[in-house]
């Protein structure tokens, strides 16, 4: 099937404890279509840069099979920026910059030729940009499923539940679920947010792993523990461009399939946060995403026998 | 097989953000022999306690098959207390007041129909204590297992690390590894720990699961999404009692009986944390832990397929 991905291609500037980088190529839209491409080779990206953006990673993007006919390069603008810091602990960090440039205004277009696409994700973005692009389709796609953070909730709550509200599967972290939702516990929380719309609320966890909610089923992905995490930058884009370009490759949006494309994506976070950027997204095989796919299976692998009593 | 406990056996007063207890019943080698009753039915319990503890716990004790020859009553004294609040996000407490009455100069009595148990487990008591049981078992124990905290590192980290050095599994929280192994990452710690000298390292992460490590080996057990906790106190005891439980009943050391011992040990905890104390855990049936592990299963379960690229 096809898979249309809405969302930013940028730079970033990453401190982490362990080192620092220059400008280095990022954006929600970047990590999404690479992570998705190891699974779907049927893409297409909306999204817009400035005219300092290198053109070498557009073609590394449609050498993976994305289609960037949807993407703007606007002359004499700068592409989106942003500059962080993370802590010690490297699950929080400061933002440093943030340079909004073509982000600003930017109005999504949609080429002829990406109409009819089967599968959406809207990465993080302005609610009222996702919401737009899935007015501007002429036929809704079969699922959509959406990122968003905090910030959304903090300035623009009400266009992003009317978004939210457009969508099957909202993607968020446990510490946006208790803020949208104004509950502690993450079962009570994914009965609020899906009360909102999606189907399925995806909650991720970092280390701790990824919650599935649907109807009265859950199911719980653990994350593989690691010796060390490099950057997180990206990782939770990763995981989404993982999992609905494992949806979008099986043409299955059953809730079984949503566990394996969890698993997927999970999979590919995992390597994403061993380098700076996307430098090991671009490093990796299919094959080593397929076997760190069974490390994922041994980590949570049992099976109860009867006992006496 | 059987079971060898050791606790402290107590009074708490809890304070949650759902309401507060008088003086209930607590403590360590309660909450253990209480969930590994659900499996192992020949118990030992190494103990003490004041004139002033109802008989009638000791007598539902001994009803679920926990010999208490060992357990000391003092004449004129005091059973140890504790009392604690709990925060909102029930994942921190302080602590109001700690008598050790009884505790202060235990000197643990092993009965001699108590030589040759094959399964120990050492709950959390000063490791002078822990250790001196140990040392007065004739014969090693098939297994021996142990649980400590954050306070032992602090005042008696030496006794702590030659305690640690004779068992084979060391159950400890997420935080506690971090501070014994001064590593952050728990992949790094459970190397640093495991070099102490258990084989088998258990790190309990709270609502997010518990981690088992054994040389290049690693279980991820789930918790389960609850919608409200209601009461924390003795969740780790109760996880630990019933996994070693489960491994004396079956009298199985393998890793993979280790992890069926943790999604039983886990399923127990999800109960003890629904009422304040020990309620919940005398109130439910065997078949509602078999019920709620099945529930364990279907959170976990997955099946990855072939996929096509």
């Amino acid at each position: 099937m096809s898979l249309l991905t809405v969302g930013s291609v940028a730079f970033d500037a990453i401190e982490t404890p362990f080192g620092k980088t220059d400008k280095i190529i990022g954006g929600a839209g970047t990590y999404i279509a690479l992570s998705a491409s190891f699974y779907e080779k049927d893409q297409k990206l909306v999204s817009v840069v400035g005219e300092d953006f290198p053109k070498e990673m557009l073609d590394t993007l449609a050498s993976k099979g994305v289609d960037l006919d949807g993407l703007q390069i606007k002359q004499g603008e700068k592409t989106f920026f942003w500059s962080g810091r993370y802590h010690n602990d490297m699950n929080s960090r400061d933002t440093l910059v943030t340079e909004l440039n073509v982000l600003e205004h930017f109005d999504p277009i949609i080429p002829a030729s990406y109409q009819g696409v089967e599968f959406l994700l809207l990465g993080n973005l302005s609610p009222q940009v996702q919401s737009s692009v899935i007015e501007r389709l002429t036929e809704r796609p079969k699922l959509i499923a959406m990122d968003t953070m905090n910030f959304w909730m903090d300035i623009a709550m009400d266009d992003l539940k009317k978004t939210i509200s457009m969508v099957d599967v909202l993607i968020i972290n446990d510490e946006e679920a208790r803020q949208l939702s104004g509950e502690y516990s993450l079962k009570k929380a994914s009965k609020v947010i899906r009360a909102m719309g999606p189907n399925y609320l995806i909650i991720k966890k970092g280390e701790h792993g990824a919650l599935l909610f649907n109807e009265d089923k859950v199911f719980y992905a653990p994350a593989l523990p690691l010796e060390e995490v490099f950057d997180p930058t990206g990782a939770g884009d990763t995981f989404a461009g993982g999992f609905i370009g494992y949806l979008a490759s099986t043409n299955d949006i059953s809730f079984d399939n949503m566990k394996r494309a969890i698993i997927a994506g999970s999979a590919l976070a995992s390597f994403c946060v061993e380098k700076f950027g996307t430098e090991k997204l671009l490093n990796i095989t299919k094959q080593e995403v397929e076997d760190r796919i069974e490390e994922f299976v041994s980590l949570t692998n049992f099976e109860m026998v009867q006992t006496v009593g």
